[in-house]
C-alpha cells in the first residue's frame, strides 16, 4: 500500500496513528482504501495471520477479541473496520464526499455498511474459513447459495444507480469493494444475471484507491485460495 | 408500546414518521426502545410474520430484501435497524446522550452496532430460525457454543463499564439489550461465568424504555419458543 512517490507527496501523514493489518483480509483491505481515498498516511504494521501475530499479548492487550484490524489514534482503540472507517472520515475528513454529514445521507451508508458487517462479511467468512483453515477444498453448496443471493440484493440496492451512495463512490462503495471483490474469487459474479453488480466491481476496480489498496491484497489472498482450493478463479 | 398515558404526554410526535414492527423480532424492539428514549412518538404498523405480512407487494416496494423494521420519513426508506436508530438520533436528539456526536464517541457506538449486526445478531438467527421455522425443537450444540462465545466477548467488553458506551446508557446498550434480552432466552446466560453481563441485563431492564418497548414482544418470542422447543425458559 501506498507505495507511489506522486501518491505519498500529496498524503497527510497522521503519525500518531497505528493500523495492524493482513492485507488478504477484506476487512483490513477496506480501512487501507479508505485511507487512500482520503490522502491519509498513518503507521501500518503488518501482522502475519498463519503465525498467530493477531494472538500475541500485546495485540491481546490491544484487542482480546483477535480479530484484524486494530486501529489506535492516541488513547483510542477500534477493531472493527467499519467504526474505524467512519471514525476516519468524520475526525479527518471535512468534505462530507466519503460519508455524508447530514443525517439522511449518513444513515444510508450506515445500511450499506451493516449490510457487510450482517450479510456480505459473515458469508465471506462461512465460504473462505473451511478453505483457509479447515482443509475444506471447494466452497461448499449452501455457502455459493447464500453468496449468490447476497448478489441479487446488491443488485437491486444499485436499481438506478452508478454508485452504492449514489453519484460517486462513498464509504459504501469502498467497503463493499473488499468484500465483493473477495466474493468474486470464491463465487465469480455472472456478469448476465448481475449486469449492474458486474459493472460496478469493474468500475470501482477502477479507482485509485482500490488500485493502490485493495489489489496487493486481493492478489495474495486469491492465490492462496488456488493454492487450497479447486475454486475457479475468475 | 407507549401505552401508559404519562409516557404519552411527554413525547414528541412525528407523524409524518412510519416504522412497520413485529415485536417479537430484536431489531424491531432496538428501534421501539430506541423512539422511548428520545420520547418520540411515531406512526407504528404492527406486521405479521406468520401471515407473510412483510412480503405483500407494497412492502416489497419499499424493503425488497423483505426484513423488519421498516421506517419512512419522508422520501428516506430504511430497513436496518441500526440505521434507523442512528438517524433518529442525529436527526431528531440534539443532547448526543444516545449517540456522541464527537468522531470518538461515536465510533465506539458504531463498533458496539458492528458487534451487535455482525456476530450477535447471525447467532440469534442461527439458533431461533431453526425454532421458529423450520420445526426444529431445541437449540444445537454449535449454536449454544457460539453464544457463550459472544457472553464472554461481551463479559470483557465490559471491564471497568457499568454501560457499554460508558457512564450511562447509549444505543450501544439499547441494540445490545433487545438482542441479549432474547439470546438470555434461547441460551440463558450463567451468572457466575458471566457476572458483569448478567448485572448489566438486570440493569438495562430495569430502565423505562426496555419496560414500555421490549418487554410486550420479549415475552412474545418467549412464549412462542417456549411452545415450540425444548428451551429452558429462565
Amino acid at each position: 500500500m501506498g507505495t507511489s512517490a506522486s501518491k505519498r507527496l500529496s498524503q497527510t501523514g497522521l503519525k500518531h496513528c497505528t493500523l495492524w493489518k493482513a492485507d488478504r483480509s477484506p476487512a483490513c483491505r477496506a480501512v487501507m482504501m479508505a485511507l487512500d481515498s482520503m490522502n491519509l498516511s498513518i503507521t501500518e504494521v503488518d501482522i502475519n495471520i498463519d503465525k498467530g501475530e493477531h494472538r500475541t499479548p500485546e495485540m491481546l492487550v490491544l484487542n482480546p477479541l483477535q480479530t484484524l484490524p486494530v486501529f489506535k489514534d492516541r488513547e483510542l482503540v477500534l477493531s472493527d473496520s467499519h467504526a474505524i472507517c467512519t471514525y476516519l472520515a468524520g475526525r479527518y475528513c471535512d468534505s462530507g464526499r466519503l460519508l455524508p454529514k447530514d443525517p439522511g445521507g449518513r444513515s444510508l451508508v450506515d445500511q450499506h455498511m451493516h449490510y457487510n458487517s450482517g450479510t456480505l462479511y459473515p458469508r465471506f467468512r462461512a465460504a473462505a474459513y473451511p478453505i483457509l483453515y479447515e482443509n475444506c477444498n471447494f466452497v461448499m453448496p449452501q455457502q455459493i447459495a447464500d453468496i449468490e443471493c447476497a448478489y441479487s440484493d446488491l443488485e437491486s440496492m444499485l436499481l438506478g444507480r452508478t454508485w452504492f451512495g449514489g453519484s460517486w463512490p462513498t464509504l459504501s462503495d469502498i467497503v463493499f469493494a473488499s468484500t465483493i471483490s473477495t466474493l468474486n474469487i470464491l463465487v465469480p459474479i455472472d456478469k448476465n444475471r448481475y449486469p449492474r453488480l458486474s459493472s460496478w466491481l469493474f468500475r470501482v476496480s477502477e479507482e485509485l484507491f482500490f488500485v493502490t489498496a485493495n489489489r496487493k491484497g486481493l492478489s495474495e489472498f486469491s492465490r492462496r485460495i488456488g493454492e487450497l482450493s479447486q475454486v475457479q478463479q475468475s
